[in-house]
């Protein structure tokens, strides 16, 4: 099937790209796009400008239904493959976005669609169990083979959830739970404690707080809100808990040419840290957990250093708050190890790492003494769905055996060479490039050149994600090869040249 | 596949059951049985006590990864069929529980196996977009086909998300929302709105409220955590808003025998409603929205009259509050109506209706006016899962079909007059027998009796569910016949002859 669309759709090819670049073709290299020939096509074709036509029509259609303003358009998902995401106007697009960061090896690929023509698994999809009550049979096996396989080090607990901001919110709970069983020592709950919860007041509900910063990004319930301090319009008009919010990093790039400048960013941060620790308890709202992403994501691609971290991770220690990493969407391979928080070489990273995204469900995993004390405390009707981890299992064979983690070194090497000469290049448009693994960002100068360069880039068929005030992200899936890398660097630097 | 199962299975049928009886085979009928045939086994089947051998090895496995203080038995779900839960002992149930109430139409449905074998329909499975931004092509179809063909009444709106947790905090979202841009007209958010909204302070993240009922059950994440109220160990540690939280009517049952008292009782909680309104308006955290279940479920199957929800509805209204119905686990059609709010008989029932289990995916239906104004303020990356649409879609068909709700509401009146019966004959046991549809309880005398009961009932081949201090609650599918209800009480009427 996959070799019969792409011979039907061979006349929109490279070739095309190659005509597009203003530059000439410096970056395409045919070799690499081998390997993918299975189940991928091998080039963008454009037929309208997007969204188009069909994409408008089922824009006012769902508008009666729902609020259709971040709609980018509609997708035809039959046809997308690979590195390729297909439109309902039947035009191909390289997708550099994936769903928000959260298709871990492509569209359509043929390992998962063996999952569902495999009768074995039918009962996994129709029959979804109630997790924390029933599990099926295979459920710690499958857990094993999945999950557990790829734990980060020192934790050989995992808690799976439907999604991310339910694994962060019940996260958070477990940091409490610990937090108030530590100081509750070898005493039960009083039964003031138990009335008092009842009607959500102290000490039953305590003023405990969570220390998140300043751009981060944790979700959008209650809860994961109240450590969320990315943009205005994600919080404005809903309640949240008055916890403590520390200044982030703000580095300057490439890092290893102002590596005196952030160091001092960095230490100045990390003491406005144990300042709010102090305070915070001072108040009377103690800091049970501090949370935090390897790299600030949806905040604006902002990095620190592992010694950053570490000296993070050391504070938390010396304060007695949980270490809460979260790796939502730097989880999964796209920095060139699975884990983002791999590159800070530590034995002892964290108490708390959650994830979601490229893994296909939610969870955290967690060290021994984070586990509820008392069944029903983590708890909800699904907690996950075993049918993800199914998918889950094939998603890390594919990893293992196509090396894939390699691949995304590579591939990210290239890509952040490129976008360091597009920025030479460009430079009144483009700065900052900066990256790990495919993991790259670049700001543009603002946030409307931002905006226009990335649909001029889309009309050309390159899908790109924006992220913080004026910086475009980086998101490919981990077969994201340099073939594709080569691609994208012609059509974006056509989009580049044409610019005013 | 099924039929041969059944065969295999034959050995444990119906007469077992009878000779379990202690008083003899009043309730069995046989003739109900015949449409079931094709998914459905007979009867229970045991063959060792629950959990097992495999289950208790099995369970040591888990508890190297999880909590799992909380897990009755594993399943070997590809032998469950229809009514009837299979362990991984062999031990086949009647099961009245339903994994807490989400299995909508028995297990390995065949029309729901069917939509896994159609080829059209993997692709739906293997890629799972970010619904918000990149919708498949027959999002709208598939959405207005399944959920927007039960609507609740005065409702063309509908957000999907992924689970019931989700569902209720952004549903809380859109309520705040509502609420400020009401309060701000023509305005636009000021710059100091949006300044400390960034660091969790009003008057950015105002300080509004969420009026819950005492025994009301939400969800368990920070924001729905501070709406439910049915347990102390599921908010114990945990921080919460200061809230208020209103008495949910102590009705006495049969409700036709109390009419006075209980129409006393529910005029004083809705002065107390009233009262708490105003109270926390003058404390500056003015009631944004109340939440309440048609029947409250995890505290204890405690219902209220028609009339209850009627003024109450016109008290929201009188104090421009949103009113929004839980129906995640009412709705569906285990009360005998697609929603349990249809009982109320009103044209304008709710401003928000929230759903998940028997849906299959999460969501909220709401009025027009409590669409958030703006993008990506009702947001995450999933908004659901389309392939969770796809059974949807079939089970609403075969509820039509089927007319599975006439079912539920014959086999619900045969379930509640059988309930009747045995606590007249137990009644030192068994009390304030109560329903609507099959979403029957009972109430046992004390917890460690219903606990013993329960787990007596399990033994013989009857899975049940707890709720509240000393409830059982019965939660079966919607294939649930008079046969089985008649299988039930059979057993369930010998566990209580023996129960000393």
């Amino acid at each position: 099937m996959a070799t019969s669309l792409i011979s039907r759709q061979l006349a929109f090819s490279l070739q095309k790209n190659v005509w597009l670049s203003a530059s000439g073709c410096r970056y395409v290299s045919k070799a690499a796009a081998k390997t993918q020939v299975e189940f991928d096509y091998d080039g963008p074709s454009m037929t309208t400008t997007v969204p188009g036509p069909r994409s408008q029509e089922l824009m006012k259609q769902l508008g009666q239904i729902q609020n259709t303003g971040a709609i980018n358009f509609f997708c035809n998902y039959e046809e997308s493959k690979g590195n390729y995401l297909v439109d309902v106007d039947g035009n191909r697009m390289l997708d550099i976005y994936t769903q928000i960061s959260s298709i871990p090896i492509g569209y359509n690929h043929p390992a998962l669609l063996k999952v569902m023509t495999n009768p074995n698994n039918l009962s996994t999809f129709v029959n979804r169990p109630a997790l924390g009550i029933l599990p099926p049979e295979n459920f710690p096996d499958k857990i094993t083979e999945s999950l557990l396989s790829v734990a980060p080090s020192g934790m050989t607990r995992v808690q799976t959830m439907s999604c991310g901001a339910c694994s962060n919110e019940n996260a958070y709970k477990a940091i409490f739970i610990w937090y108030r069983n530590k100081e509750r020592g070898p005493n039960t709950p009083t039964n003031e404690e138990l009335n008092t919860s009842m009607i959500n007041q102290a000490p039953g509900c305590p003023e405990l707080s969570i220390l998140s910063f300043m751009g981060g990004f944790h979700g959008r319930t209650l809860g994961c809100l109240a450590t969320t301090h990315s943009k205005a319009i994600h919080k404005l008009d809903i309640p949240s808990f008055d916890w403590p919010v520390a200044p982030f990093p703000r580095l300057q790039y490439p890092l290893d040419e102002f590596t005196r400048e952030n160091a001092e960013e960095e230490a100045r941060c990390l003491e406005e840290v144990e300042d709010l620790i102090v305070k915070w308890r001072q108040k009377g709202k103690p800091v049970a957990g501090i949370v935090i992403e390897p790299i600030q994501a949806e905040g604006g691609d902002n990095h620190a250093s592992p010694d950053f971290f570490q000296r993070l991770r050391n504070i938390a220690r010396k304060h007695g708050c949980a270490f809460h990493v979260d790796e939502v969407q730097t989880g999964g391979g796209g920095t060139g190890k699975f884990w983002a928080h791999e590159h800070w070489g530590m034995d002892d990273p964290a108490d708390v790492v959650s994830f979601s995204k490229k893994l296909l469900s939610g969870g955290y995993y967690h060290k021994d003494e984070l586990q509820a004390d008392k069944p029903y405390r983590i708890f909800n009707t699904w907690m996950g769905d075993p049918s993800k981890n199914l998918f889950l299992s094939e998603v890390l064979n594919v990893i293992r055996r196509e090396n894939l983690l390699e691949e995304v070194t590579r591939s990210g090497k290239a890509l952040l060479n490129g976008l360091y000469e597009l920025q030479a290049q460009y430079p009144s448009i483009l700065s900052r490039a900066r990256g790990q693994g495919t993991f790259c960002a670049i700001d543009a100068c603002d946030d409307a050149t931002r905006d226009r360069i990335m649909l001029k880039a889309r009309d050309k068929g390159v899908l790109l994600g924006g992220c913080g005030d004026r910086t475009i992200r980086f998101r490919p899936a981990l077969v994201f090869k340099e073939y594709h890398v080569n691609l994208f660097l012609n059509i974006f630097n056509d989009v580049l040249a044409q610019h005013k």
